[in-house]
């Protein structure tokens, strides 16, 4: 099959590969962006004089498109992610986008009410899936498995009023890690908070931090402040806002809505207010009030373990022992955390300002048992890497500081500067094809040279591979480097270095030459029908001309 | 931050991988098998005596989740199918899972009933998306792009009877490739086929043959042989199904059921019972009935161009024009294919027998129109994968041959021999994740060594990291290839090559060294808080004792 005899396909191929990666890498220009998909709204308006006025074409209300720049940033952040929770040694799995209903009810407190729900067209009754952990339990529950590290990236659907300035959508992708299984305590919750700083460094979205609670203690503090224990998941529901509203507003809620009695809010509000490191932690045990409660201490027991772990981990300075995290899932039993980003304040000294969680998760012990017919549990920590949010942040920092992406990969662009070169072209983008190279051509019998060179030099191709008349008469191609506008053919004589040594001695010349070249340029030649690869690598074979300009 | 002082980080981290890649590689291991999972029907039978008989745990039907094991196989298909639309020049994009239900229909003909509908909860009306196409021409349309090459690899969904034994399920995943775009004919046509082998051919899923027709040959073929133009829809339908019925039996629903004169389908019959290379089309030209349909003709016209460029592109032994493919869905308006997988026959000289389509597409000049306001056109064609056939059968290969897959990348298990080793283990599991190395340890305070081993063989993680009192002593950790059960450590003396050098000289030293050893092995070194890394390759180094063997 191998039209390129003289050397292995698959040697050829890694060769040229990395010689490719050369140019290819220092080549991100602007391709054509389709701008109207990159706002938020993605509604397209008719004009009254339109023949048919009813007719709007939008995706539904809190979804949205992903155009091809929106995807290569998407993809970035996903492979980070994804290789973080590798690096951890989770395995992948997928479940279906909708559950039977009752899979999904009674798991989400107040966010059962926002599930999609399908239509009843005979048979089962469906919802899309509310979050990834759910499917997760259910899944360990049905194949009875007692053990697993597992991440999972995929779609979620909430039918929440859409905000879409914060990065919610109704449609939003989830990136989750969980480690299920009885193992000794705070050594899988302490690897869940040390992915969460991985990502969040490789990501670089500037300073953050995690701020951790326990349910345990979350419940402790209501008892011994004497919040009546039927009020619990309301109370813990306005505890959940501090993040967004003062310490005032929520109280007032607390007392005038909820019916608590003020001097209850009042000790509620001097707990919430704590945060700090590990020294709150024992400053808590010794606390009059919560020291007195099991639950609480549980708690604090775990917290001060879990800071001794990451302490061991070197991210203790990143993580706040923060006694207003409350979490607004029902399933939640143990450790909690949230990671935040801290904007530099506007005037010094102020309190570093919070944009908003861009991560979270914690222990649920009990989720896994609510899917067991016989109701075994199976221990589960887990955490959620809020992609949508962190996307809107890469791409403003793009705008800011007028990054591009390409959309493509291709390094050759086939070309001709003459008429009736289609079967050629064609000849030889399949050859090209075939040994793994990226390569495409335009699709017009007689393109125009200069057409073909825009359209490198606006996708961000690097390469042109030139056939013509000249070119075919002495079974060569013309390479052209579309940045430098350098070119070289296969007859140009014995500036080339024809490289068709086995692979290691290969590669060994390539780093040495790498050090001392300023370019790389590949000849392809064409003898009769065999495609022959020659690698020539020519330091500043046109450095005559430059040194002139 | 960095503690692995002598090199720079990302030097010291490719140069590991680099390392790591050859222990990890040959080290394809079986794994837990959560083989519950990989059966297909995952319903969850409960015995009569469980305490809650109603509660079923199940996906629903027609519906899977996908295990670890799985998911592997699943990556591996999709990686190598995405990375052929990039060879093309294909950008990636994203659309909803569901569309306004107004933007679906009229799209599909006879399929618009299997369609998921979202339940009215107040809003618009949604359907989950039926395919890929329709939302891609939806974009195009709505954002008014002309000219697009793009991918999208997605869940769709159908509500058919599953019959899973075949790989049909209601949630599926596809792989599309389009070219949307006013070009010279036949040109994009011809690439799709091109794509449509060389995934193929890269899946390894043995002999293939593409089928190819023209909607305006079939259109042409009904005209000349007599079929009321108000019955060529149903009629085509009934075509559509000679790839699974004997042509009595269409013959008969035609006759029988649609009201065909007999007459007329046997001339169908005549037609539709051809099958051939580009000598057929060559040879239709010439007949003498559809010589005379101006369609027909168009159609023979773009094939025989189109078979010139398949001839350039050394594919056209794998296709066939076929006057019995007709293709289900209403949108195609030219060239229709569809890739079918041959058996080997089981009697010598028996026709190759078909186990159905894996791919198939073809070109679509009107849907874009649908969804203009003021009907502008955008000529496409494309193609789509058929995923879910093609994993059955790659994990139907691999049951066969017993091969097995990691479900985890680990590269190296941080673990001890003695009790109160914990500390030790959290500080260089973390030093290890920070250079970007995949480990893991078991989440136990003090676990035996045997387990830690066997949990290595187990899961095919290929180096164990050995922390103990002697180590920790020393100053140095042991390393131990799992497979082999060699060991060595940094107190081992000169048998170990230190390599600081620049990266180039490393890579050289690194391939000279390749086709020498046989082995490759890390030692950690622990200096005080500095952990240095060495690399150290020893050939034979245990010669002795394995010569003795």
């Amino acid at each position: 099959m191998s039209q390129l005899g003289l050397l292995p396909r698959r040697a050829w191929t890694a060769l040229l590969s990395q010689l490719l990666r050369l140019p290819c890498s220092s080549c991100i220009q602007a391709v054509r962006c389709h701008s109207q998909v990159a706002g938020a709204v993605l509604t397209s308006q008719l004009k009254a004089h339109q023949e048919k006025p009813n007719f709007i074409i939008k995706t539904p209300k809190g979804t949205r498109d992903l155009s091809p720049q929106q995807m290569v940033v998407r993809e970035k952040i996903l492979d980070l992610v994804v290789s973080c929770f590798k690096r951890h040694g989770a395995m992948g799995m997928d479940t279906p986008a909708f559950e039977l209903k009752e899979m999904l009810t009674e798991k989400y407190g107040e966010g059962s009410g926002l599930m999609y729900d399908l239509k009843d067209q005979g048979g089962e009754l469906l919802s899309l899936r509310y979050d990834l952990t759910v499917p997760f339990a259910r899944y360990l529950a049905m194949n009875k498995v007692k053990k697993m590290k597992r991440y999972h990236v995929g779609k979620v659907w909430r039918r929440e009023s859409p905000t879409i300035v914060q990065g919610r959508y109704r449609e939003f992708c989830q990136c989750d890690f969980d480690i299920a299984g009885q193992f000794d305590p705070m050594i899988p919750d302490a690897e869940c908070l040390k992915i969460m700083c991985e990502i969040l460094n490789g990501l670089q979205l500037g300073d953050f931090l995690i701020k951790v609670n326990d349910r345990r203690i979350v419940d402790g503090m209501f008892a011994v402040c004497g919040v009546p224990e039927s009020k619990f998941s309301t109370i813990c529901s306005s505890i959940d806002k501090l993040d967004k509203m003062a310490w005032k507003d929520v109280r007032h809620e607390m007392v005038a809505k909820k019916g608590l009695a003020p001097e209850v809010a009042d000790r509620i509000g001097d707990y919430v207010q704590c945060h700090g490191g590990v020294s709150l932690v024992e400053q808590m045990f010794q606390d009059p009030r919560l020291s007195q409660n099991k639950q609480a201490l549980e708690g604090l027991g775990d917290l001060k373990l879990l800071f001794e772990y990451l302490t061991l981990f070197g991210i203790a300075e990143k993580i706040s022992f923060d006694l207003s995290l409350a979490r607004g899932l029902d399933y939640y039993t143990g450790v909690i955390y949230e990671a935040v980003l801290l904007h530099t304040p506007t005037q010094a000294g102020a309190e570093p300002l919070s944009v908003g969680s861009v991560a979270a998760g914690g222990r649920y012990d009990g989720l896994v048992g609510m899917f067991d017919p016989k109701g075994h549990k199976v221990p589960c920590v887990g955490l959620s890497i809020g992609v949508e949010r962190i996307f809107n942040i890469v791409e403003q920092r793009m705008k800011t500081f007028g990054e591009k992406v390409r959309t493509t990969e291709t390094q050759v662009l086939v070309a001709t500067p003459h008429k009736n070169f289609l079967q050629e072209r064609l000849k030889l983008i399949a050859e090209l094809w075939d040994a793994g190279i990226k390569a495409e051509m335009l699709y017009k019998n007689n393109p125009k040279l200069l057409t073909q060179l825009h359209y490198c030099e606006s996708t961000g191709i690097p390469l042109v591979v030139i056939v013509g008349e000249q070119e075919l008469k002495e079974g060569v191609v013309k390479i052209r480097s579309v940045a430098s506008r350098e070119e070289v053919s296969g007859s140009s004589g014995n500036r080339r270095d024809k490289v068709f040594l086995p692979l290691p001695d290969f590669l060994r010349n390539m780093y040495l030459l790498a050090e001392k070249l300023s370019s790389w340029l590949i000849v392809v030649e064409m003898n009769k029908d065999l495609l022959q690869i020659t690698i020539a690598a020519c330091e500043y074979w046109m450095g005559g001309q430059k040194k002139g300009k």
